[in-house]
């Protein structure tokens, strides 16, 4: 039995990482998110794809408070010598519900072209997609945000850079055009979220939509960081995690039954 | 109770993170490495910090096959629904054995400089050390490497990179000259590996040894994404992961009893 | 803000749990696995519930060597300080490829009788719920099994203890039956396996199809703790987390470029 | 190569664990904890083993809202679709500083009896244990308890199941004396925590101290099955984990810089 591998080889005084010498072509030339390109596409990427991707990673690596941070430091407060279980635990918590949605976009989209071809006119590709996602009573990915209203402050600056960089591509289209008419049918604006945004955005940059999500865990891993280092610095007692945890233990109402019921 | 963070902050139309407007200042700006760096040392890198460190992060971020990189393909097998499980595994398995030593490098320089001062001749302090650690029975963190012997083709590669930048500072020279201290003991050239050097330059780079690790586990976790995708390439029959499984299944010798023992 | 929840309560000398008091009711009157019980019906079970239970849980504790006791051996192998760490690990990898039957079972027959309700005759239900999974190209979970054919053992020894017991009700006679007419299709005997089987039981003892799958995670992880034993017992340089380890490392077949390609 | 395990074999129409029919004598016969037992000790235990086992893994398995629990119910929050993700996220936090002091406890007596010796009064073998730790600037582990003073209600609770059943040994005598020579040094009783009567116990019953740990971690797994079905049963508006995320969300204080500062 032998396992096979594209990723990568060593030998005592050279590595090979997808195909490229690390220490002559890749340490110091590419950057870390370069990483993930080249194990998605097998090649590194060009200057613009580089720069595309760093934007979109940027974009998604640090939400703040969410049950998924919130874990990272509880887990961290209980198991402080195992950062690696702390980042762990964060990943945990950015399934479906929070990371899913960039997933679906790019699955939609990439679906839409595979059904009904690459020449259909786009208003009408988009009407089937929303007729579509109607009748089978599935939700449109990407769109809504509890904040960010109208509009998300992230995604015209992403599809702005998509457009300098080439990468506004029919998938970014397509999106925002299903966008225009579903605002329209419903009569009000709904916000195009990032995640939608990055979904399109990655799709136009040929990255298999299965794969999408992996990019995001990954960069939300290094988000998880400052979460970190944040409780290392205020020290374990004024840490987030043990104040949540403290604010908890004293605001807790057990509802349960209290009588001795010998059995 | 109100739980403090300098981390982010939302609003309808703006988004802060650490400081920065994430729109104006940062998508498009910094690569995905400067957002931990970000949460480590609070301000922006300097063109050369981000230079610098994602040559470090692109240094350590993928490692073939692993026991951290086989547990996050196994996982997949078990889970393709949830990749961020896969990751998660992965990450376990970078404990100290694997991503220790790039902490306790660090953590060794550090300790080292605030207790002898900065004043004292890196040939002396790195004489002290080595004595320190044989009296205290405890190893040398940093040196040694299964296959690139005598070098580490990265280690160089990365002190040249620091040189250039203006990162091969005194943590760095203190290690080198512990290794030709500690060589000449031993009578051979026993390797500086990357995770040594790695674990130096930062603590040039003035980032606090308690996060090294952080920003080791962060670094794996997108050298993880070539992993998963390799898997959903070669499709789960042919994946290694269903490969190992098979093999592993095959080549089990039991050991134990196996008479009906009733109780 | 106050959170409820009705599973504890400590009172500096009385403990309740789940509205028992925990030293005069529960330690040493019940076991671990009916702790699992307390949380998902909220009361002690019966004594034939709790042997049930514990029959149940004995059946898919232990599996051998599974993707998931192998993540379990190569996360302890890489972080041997962090043993819920390689617990962790395990349980990710038990997703729905591995568990998922179980909770599939449950859901199955739960929606029958949902649907179709109680006093449909069981062969024309058994035969409407094949209809249905075929006309929407679903499979039948709970059927089929690599080692254990025409038979899963414990498939008979549960229903066995279920009869016994007075837990072989309307969902396992349901499954039987779909069983039955499913290999009459076929023209061939499909293996009934354990999942399936206890998918069933556990419908009967009216425990929510929605938290099947908790049980499962349970009983795998007192089953992971012999794994980790065995490691711990063969020493690290001979356990079988190393040697899967080096097996693969020296028998990986690099499939990738090797020429330096300067960028 | 053959990778050696002790643990099972599958042929078609039998299973062996551990040595034992799976069919024939452990479904049905013996508890899930024995089967942690029988993983740590390669037989099946005793009537009063398992009913000692039962006991102590009773005794800790549920904790109310803790880190880890909250982490498992946040995770749940984001990723329902997984529920060993959950209870991974939760084990994940019951590092050294939840779980530690049980095994540091077995750990602390092990070493006592292999360094003295079998013979030595148990008063000068306490003594010896206080002062070598007063002296290595060590912590006892196993007192005190931020609720339970200055009693904890189970550590009386399973010292009796211990004595009744046979298991009050050289251990447990030893830690009782150690807790007492404490609180008369200290002129105050100091609480004798049930995680240190567990880790006394758990010794007397031969349990190895190294294995100690995954007993606690097992334990904990099956608890949390109790967190997950509270959110269920509230469902994901009125979980807990929507309500710590949203009051969290809404009490967050910003303390990082605001304005845009173009680099």
């Amino acid at each position: 039995m032998e396992f096979q591998t594209k990723i990568g080889k060593s030998e005592p005084d050279k590595i090979f990482v997808h195909g490229y010498n690390l220490t002559e072509d890749l340490i110091g030339n590419i950057t870390l998110a370069d990483m993930a390109f080249l194990g998605a596409k097998h090649r590194k990427p060009t200057e613009k794809e580089s720069k595309m991707l760093n934007a979109l990673l940027v974009a998604i690596c640090e939400h703040g408070f969410t049950p998924s941070s919130i874990s990272t430091r509880l887990t961290y407060l209980g198991a402080p010598e195992s950062v690696q279980s702390a980042v762990a635990a964060g990943l945990l918590g950015a399934g479906t519900v929070y990371l899913g949605a960039m997933e679906y976009v790019a699955e939609m989209l990439h679906h839409a072209f595979e059904k009904y071809g690459e020449g259909y006119p786009i208003e009408e590709l988009a009407s089937l997609i929303i007729q579509e996602r109607k009748e089978n009573n599935q939700q449109l990915p990407g769109f809504g945000h509890p904040i960010h209203k109208p509009e998300d402050p992230r995604t015209g600056k992403l599809f702005e850079i998509a457009e300098d960089l080439g990468f506004y591509g029919k998938n970014s289209k397509l999106l925002v055009e299903i966008h225009r008419q579903f605002c329209e049918q419903k009569g009000k604006t709904i916000t195009l979220n990032a995640v939608g945004a990055i979904g399109a955005i990655m799709a136009d940059m040929e990255i298999d939509y299965r794969v999408v999500k992996s990019f995001a865990v990954a960069s939300r891993a290094v988000g998880l960081v400052a979460h970190i280092v944040e409780e290392i610095e205020l020290g374990r007692k004024n840490s987030v995690g043990q104040e949540i945890f403290d604010y908890i233990e004293h605001h807790t109402d057990y509802k349960g039954k209290v009588e001795t019921q010998k059995s």
